[in-house]
């Protein structure tokens, strides 16, 4: 399945430029155009996956282990690498702007602007119990 | 391998306190004690391993395939979620606090306070070409 108007299907497609890392028969990898700090990749599957709801379970494997190997690629490039994130975001309310399934890797630095801010507090435990089981129902009533 | 010390080996044991959703042979899941929403969970692999550098591949895909299926749940859980966001902090400047690797996987929704910020702009092509030149040096230099 792709998707008419895809950006991401066209860059696998090879119809948009792209600056291309890696390309197996599952996966392409390349640089994001607007990136957080040089050395942004963003790591898509061949078939179009809107999000996480779309993507087929071994496909979605192959896209994290090709971001694994570009963190490790990453961290031995001649670019500023000091750390580096794996990122997600996938829904609207999750900050996704291309409905193409994509993982983002870069490389972090002290002094590289990235920054994350939430209403983080700690929870009572009874909280994280009750949470805990709404998942746990959710998650017996997934299809294996 | 474990850790003296490592607060989420404790965890794996059962010796640390935990509201767990998940367990399998090679991973864990359990909420977040510092949620950035209700339902925040983390996934650890059994084996400790500080980072994306020492944890063996085929485990780190286990991680991701399990943070999807968690994420499936949220959607279909009682709890808020419109939106899900997957995030990995590999080493301190990327944000890592707990040095045993761990998927944050969380639910998202509109006004739910969390925000990223970063000095994004458009790249030119020549320098996108020249970032992947640089990952592409470094891929082909890694063990396979
Ligand atoms: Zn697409
Ligand atoms: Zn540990």
């Amino acid at each position: 399945m792709s998707d008419d108007g895809c950006v991401f299907c066209d860059v696998v497609r090879g119809t948009a430029e792209a600056s291309t890392v890696h390309e197996d028969d599952d996966v392409v990898a390349f640089m994001d155009l607007h990136p957080v700090t040089p050395g942004h990749l963003l790591v898509v599957p061949r078939t179009h996956a809107a999000g996480l709801e779309d993507l087929d379970p071994e496909l979605g494997a192959r896209v994290w282990t090709v971001g694994h190997r570009l963190a490790k690629a990453l961290r031995r490039s001649e670019l500023e690498c000091d750390g580096i994130n794996l990122f997600l975001a996938d829904g609207e309310a999750a900050f996704q702007e291309v409905f193409h399934v994509h993982l983002h890797v870069f490389p972090r630095f002290a002094g590289d602007g990235f920054r994350i801010s939430a209403h983080w507090r700690q929870a009572p435990r009874r909280e994280l119990d009750a949470t805990a089981a709404a998942v746990r129902q959710a998650l017996a009533a997934l299809p294996a």
